[in-house]
């Protein structure tokens, strides 16, 4: 222990997570706790200046109680439990498990919440796993529903269930979700499961806060692609944002990579993507990183370790955007388990090797930035608009065709649709560079910067419109991506020509759509290719940007832009290519001071003493010299610098000064 | 309603299709029905002059009857039932759902059958969609082998059970279908739910015809593709034929396209097969396609709208193959259900736009010819045979590969390879200019075209195969493809060499074939490649026309052919590529006195006053002159024409003149 | 059955095979015994001089025993019967089964055991195809458990079980294998299956042989892919070894397949390969190859009939390997069954053919070269150690991804990852003219050859480790391959740094390692590509003999080599792809007197005579002539050769003789 520790603090750590998903160790047999083998622990990290944050053990039941109450498992499918051997195999809002859970975690946490090491809790982790479809889940959605719509009447008219003779004469009636094929009604199955995920986390943030003083932070770590979570929804319900966040690397973490959002996220843009996508959740604040990269990521057959740097840059970035605190998955590579190859800052042997002296090098460099990387805040010109409701809805019936059947047949649905979406515009913005702030749709307000642009929001409230409408008008440029705002609130696609409610301003319409056999060239102001999908879009009052070079589809408009009140609205009737939607960043507005492109980038911010800084990137094994577009100096040497040196995969944080 | 009436009448419809699919709209509760919604609009149908096909509603089944009677739900396999929430989840052999669908047909049917808009009945929709395995079925399918077979050492016998211990003493020791390896036993399980199928649509046509007045036909709209359907044999139960038959478009639509049969059939010879395919389920008649694309078929992720000018096409060859009616499917893109991106005529927003422009032009120009192509009997020069039980068979235990599967290693099946190989021939020969009719095997008989070709003709009766010797000695020239006449009427292999019992006629045969790991040149007379496989033909009296260039496979044939009797057989020894089935089209026979090829194709047929007309289409975006091979003049506007101006992806209707 | 007879004697057919699987016509009816039907059979091949092994009926149970007791039903995962109606839908130890089995294999073994004809008896078939769930033998498998370890402590200790809150206090809360996600109870669970199947067999064989007189062997015949077989455990409870190896054909059977190890294996060694696997299952014996190639080999869509001289060459490599007997599967393809496309030596037709006449030439041959070839010891320059507990491990936990997976997203498991890599490198040392021993780590010891390999020995013992050393003390050349040593007996990665235990002696290490997107160049003394993974070697003592050209990657070794003791150990850090795998073959040692490479290949064996024999190969259309290195004579002719004329796809088998 006082080697770990030793390692740990000369490596500038000072915060560790311990006590999580460890529930049998806690409790070997039913209502028999252990609860002293981890007082040395904290101990020895207090000793050693670290801080500590204790989880709850839930995410993992132990056998004894599976044993006794098989009836907790989840249900993937109705009447088919998840099989126990992992974990997360619970249905958390079954009543035995809360009683179970509870008695638990109070042992737990009244033991130690006054450990002098312990600043704060996590409750669960990565909730929101499996969709339960347990009877008593069952039962509660169909409450749910008659909460929502007055009768099955309301919710015949809403669903449209007359076709196949769906239509309801009572709530009972309601057929289960295993065979249905209404997107209206499973778009309100997945909203009622991320209700169940808020209200669990809710739950176990109130139990624990009877033990906590005002100053231990509890929240759980998000991660923002487990099925039942709305993450922005559970923000709420915590004290602070911490998410996990992993990311690609060695060469998928350069600006030619285009390996696309899927675990783990592609591209230069991908360490601040992942970044942003946690900022939203709670808009203007700072946020945790409580897992990411250590050595390997993913399965035992998945493993690539970042390049020298590549453990700087990542960590950097998401310091630039907001982070407060980092964390790897794990200490040490685990020698049983599923996740023995998840690696660990230390490998299987214990030795600290490379991987400990990149971190190390980077504590180095922290603990030297100091205070002036605290507080920060993130520039951030455009606002990229990002839609749980209509994530969910393109699981169920999404626009794109999975990649990998025949496009000449019907095959398969691209349940990923929305998130490669939203991912390739992030990518195009960022290499035009532009610093993104990612937005919920339900975020949407005052204080937006110059350029919004939403990807492909498919589902939005009249209100959600009305605002996007203003703020064009009061002076935004307002970008529409395809399918925005085809359909209504709960999935039902609008009566209007296409976009619905703003073809007016945006002076352009479409009444239908065509799937792309193969990307189709796009020509005008703009260039690249139409990818996936092209919409039949007419220009009527806007201004042609950039159109389609084909027999066909060249009588539609690619790009439309207007000018709308104080602002403009710009359409887009298809999904761009990486260099059709980096073309669009550069052709929104001016990007970025410095002389960013290729595998250079530069993120601006500001910290808590209100001084300008500036982060640089070389994303590459070539090194490049940068040349500062105005006087800045070195935050960690605090020597001015006119060109900045940076060798393979670095980084440099630069403080404007006055000339 | 008004307006849709309107807009209908104006676009030239003269024939809806309602009250399918609504069974809960009807009977919102058990035994309360709710009869008169849908006298106002067969009253405004009438009004506008526009007949109604009325349907019944068993398609999709309400929710409280499942609720009453989850027994009615069809077992996908044995105690596995089909979820409710789609349609067509029902056992429709089950005597509960058969007493409730008595109740409501007769309820509707009898409200409407006198209403003078009324001029059909379709009953049911695209019945056979699975293959019930429930407990009742497979106790019928046991009785069902006893009338087939005297008794189980009979089944033992012919289905050689010995192997794998399969013997049985007792019928009751018959295995279920789920872990069945046998294909004979497999074969019979498909011909037991065909007829299955058969006798439920035979039973709702005759009780509707109980209220139907003579003039009114009573029919279901068939999908050949569904599992449980024999449509030569649904056929013969109902009034009239009628199908739903979609097809490929935009370049797909094209002569180069090769994508196949598969849904949506791909190709300039779409339409022709579809509509072929659908004449040949009762020979000689005429058809109706009650539905075809409007704007996108498929699910959400597969939206690929026309072409303009390709409406026109498709619906003019459909009528140049003998089609009595055109439905599209469907009036407007629903708001709602597992549908809501299956194309109408008119968009989401109702409005009327490209699709509805392209259909009203079609209806003009039908409402222009009118009698002109009215009683057609299209031109057929070939017949192809198609064989139902050697589907199923190839189903089970195909020739050929798994297409995506690494063809140096076992991989999985193809279980499209007979509509792949049927497909392909159709597809050459059609690229050679020929006009096909389709012919089911036990429609084999006299008044045979001057070529029949048996694709894959694995499956074939000793009947068929003497029809066959019977047809080439009187002077027919018989054209067997790879595979034909291996196996008996259940599937088993023949002892004798192959083509079993034609070899001597064929003066070829075959003991061994081998799959190809890649295509291999085909040389000789004709030329292209051979795919999938090559048997080991040796010409033995007869000519070998084709080889293959390649030192093992090289010492056999490819294509032999030899005079029998007033007649000619030739064996095709392997799959052939779409070149090499042209240049067999080619070959065979002069096929079309028009100037076709690539983008060309000509049609004739003769119409009901024993007119000559020809359907002359341009299949592409670049436009051609066509000179016409005989005097003609344009139906549309009665004026001769020399040389037909085909603009792009354009049809041109013409009737031969004396000079 | 005399024609049969009178063609498999004038073949040269010495042995059949008769009896399994037809316990239904054995006994028809529960108790009710058919015995006399095979006797005609018997007397025939008696007259005929044809032996005949008889085989035990219990690889197909009967329907009136299924019917009777369906609890014997395996169960593929806890709960789900195996269905009936193909064959091994068994679990094998269950009470009833093994009461019923007893009954048929006594009445059949006692009534035939006497027959002049029978020399031999074959228990069961290929067992071990499924892994069953049922309760008594989980039961079992907890029982099994804690005569391994002493208590529950012991397992939550060794299996790490603290992770995930796994940890026991009793074993009834053991979790079931379905949901498992630990390695190391994954991997006990099919190191008891693999016993549960050798209990079975060893069963079998001692009721067998109390009616089998000393000169009749008992055996089965083994397929060492199955899941629950541990094929060198199984092999010591039969008489003889005996086993089914199919291999690819027709250009698949050529130097340059790379189709690799599944079914069928491809590439020139395929047939060395195979019969080198069947003769470590008991290393020094000869073994008999129960099934091999007749036509085609799999399911009905896969076809691949032998081109002309495969057969000869496929059946003298494995007599070069030791194989004392060559039996195909089967005599004729048959009518009916799963099985009708797995092509016999006579076709559906019944007439010889091609393959009959190929068989034929091959049985003269045999019976010419007569006892020139009995009692063969082939020649062994390299051993390659097998693991099947590192099969198990890499079928739960791969280090490499499914290959048809994007490598970049974490995808799933390549299952057959071990498989890979040893046939990978038991390619690239037969390519270089090794002639390599296959042997299974637990027949480490004394008498290896010069060079002993370890493709990828994941799972060591300290015991093995320690051989390994000594062997590379004492004189030996130790090749360890990727992974090799990095576990322990039970899976746990083991705290040294790696290769685990031999760094020191290797002069390298690593602690980290990655997978590759693509493959990378190796250079240096040896050059090809790196595939799969690399590793971190660093070496420490070693010479480096290659490296990677990459920028990152560079920085490690490829492959390092250090003298040790009086031996050598050398260490390849990555997968060579089959280039550098025989760049390796050829630097390890000189392989081969001929002038072997290309096609052309050959292999040394000693006689029981004490000659020296030479089996020379042409895996080619093209012929070749190959000079003799010594003074040889044809063993077929008897006369002295210098230059070998080798046709297409041919072999020759020469004597070396005194000049």
């Amino acid at each position: 222990m006082d080697t770990d520790f030793g390692l740990m603090r000369d490596a500038g750590f000072s915060l560790i997570r311990v006590g999580e998903s460890v529930w049998s160790t806690w409790e070997p047999r039913d209502g028999e706790f252990e609860l002293e083998w981890l007082a040395p622990v904290l101990d020895a990290a207090h000793a050693h200046d670290i801080a500590v944050v204790l989880g709850t053990p839930t995410y993992a039941v132990p056998s004894w109680l599976m044993v006794k109450h098989p009836e907790i498992a989840a249900e993937s499918r109705t009447g088919v439990r998840v099989p126990w051997g992992a974990r997360q195999e619970t249905d958390t809002s079954h009543p035995v498990f809360r009683r179970y859970a509870e008695r638990i975690i109070r042992a737990v946490v009244a033991r130690y919440a006054g450990h002098p090491a312990v600043v704060g809790f996590q409750v669960d982790n990565e909730p929101g796993n499996v969709l339960p479809h347990n009877e008593h889940v069952f039962a509660g959605f169909k409450a749910w529903l008659l909460t929502r719509y007055k009768d099955v009447g309301a919710i015949n008219d809403a669903w449209n269930l007359t076709h196949w003779a769906h239509r309801l004469d009572d709530i009972d009636e309601l057929w289960r979700p295993d065979g249905n094929h209404v997107p209206q009604y499973d778009l309100a199955w997945r909203r009622y499961q991320a209700e169940l995920t808020t209200d669990y986390i809710g739950w176990q943030t109130a139990l624990v806060k009877e033990y906590a003083s005002p100053d231990q932070a509890v929240f759980t770590c998000i991660d923002v692609a487990r099925p039942a979570v709305d993450d922005r929804a559970l923000g709420q319900v915590i004290d602070i944002v911490a998410a996990n966040q992993y990311h690609a690397t060695q060469d998928e973490l350069g600006p030619g990579a285009d390996g696309g959002h899927e675990f783990p996220p592609s591209g230069s843009w991908a360490p601040f993507f992942v970044a942003d996508r946690t900022a939203a959740i709670r808009p203007g604040e700072r946020f945790m990183v409580t897992e990411t990269n250590a050595t390997s990521v993913g399965f035992p057959w998945f493993n690539h370790p970042a390049y020298d740097g590549q453990w700087r840059q990542v960590a950097w970035a998401m310091i630039a955007r907001g982070a407060r605190a980092i964390e790897y998955w794990h200490w040490h590579t685990m020698h049983g388990s599923w996740e023995s190859y998840w690696g660990g800052i230390l490998p299987h042997s214990f030795r600290p090797g490379r991987v400990y002296e990149q971190v190390a090098q980077l504590g180095r460099e922290i603990r030297t930035a100091g205070g002036a990387v605290e507080g920060i805040v993130p520039d951030a010109g455009v606002a990229l608009v990002y839609s749980m409701p209509t994530r969910w809805a393109f699981e169920f019936h999404p626009p794109l065709q999975d990649p990998a059947a025949d496009p000449r047949k019907q095959g398969g649905p691209d349940r990923a649709a929305y998130e490669r979406i939203v991912y390739r515009w992030y990518g195009g913005l960022s290499r035009a560079g532009h610093q993104i702030r990612l937005l919920h749709a339900d975020d949407l307000g005052a204080g937006l910067p110059p350029v919004v642009v939403a990807p492909a929001l498919y589902l939005a409230t009249d209100e959600q419109r009305e605002t996007l409408r203003e703020y064009a008008a009061g002076g935004g440029h307002l970008v529409l991506g395809t399918r925005s705002l085809y359909a209504d609130e709960i999935g039902r696609p609008r009566l209007d020509r296409q976009p619905a409610g703003l073809a007016d301003a945006a002076g352009a319409w479409y009444d239908e759509f065509s799937n792309l056999l193969a990307p189709i060239p796009v020509t005008g102001e703009l260039t690249g290719r139409a990818t996936g999908l092209i919409e039949g879009l007419t220009a009527d009052g806007a201004d042609v940007v950039a159109g389609y070079d084909h027999p066909h589809f060249g009588r539609w408009a690619a790009v439309t832009t207007r000018e709308y009140g104080a602002g403009r609205v710009t359409y887009v009737g298809t999904i761009p290519d990486l260099e059709l939607a980096t073309a669009l960043g550069g052709w929104l507005a001016p990007a970025n001071p410095w002389p960013v492109g290729g595998a250079v980038t530069a993120h601006g911010a500001t910290n808590g003493a209100g001084e300008r800084l500036w982060f640089v990137h070389n994303f590459g094994f070539e090194p490049h010299t940068v040349v500062a577009p105005m006087p800045v100096a070195d935050v960690l040497t605090g020597a001015p610098v006119d060109r900045l040196e940076l060798g393979p995969w670095d980084v440099r944080i630069v403080r404007e000064t006055t000339p």
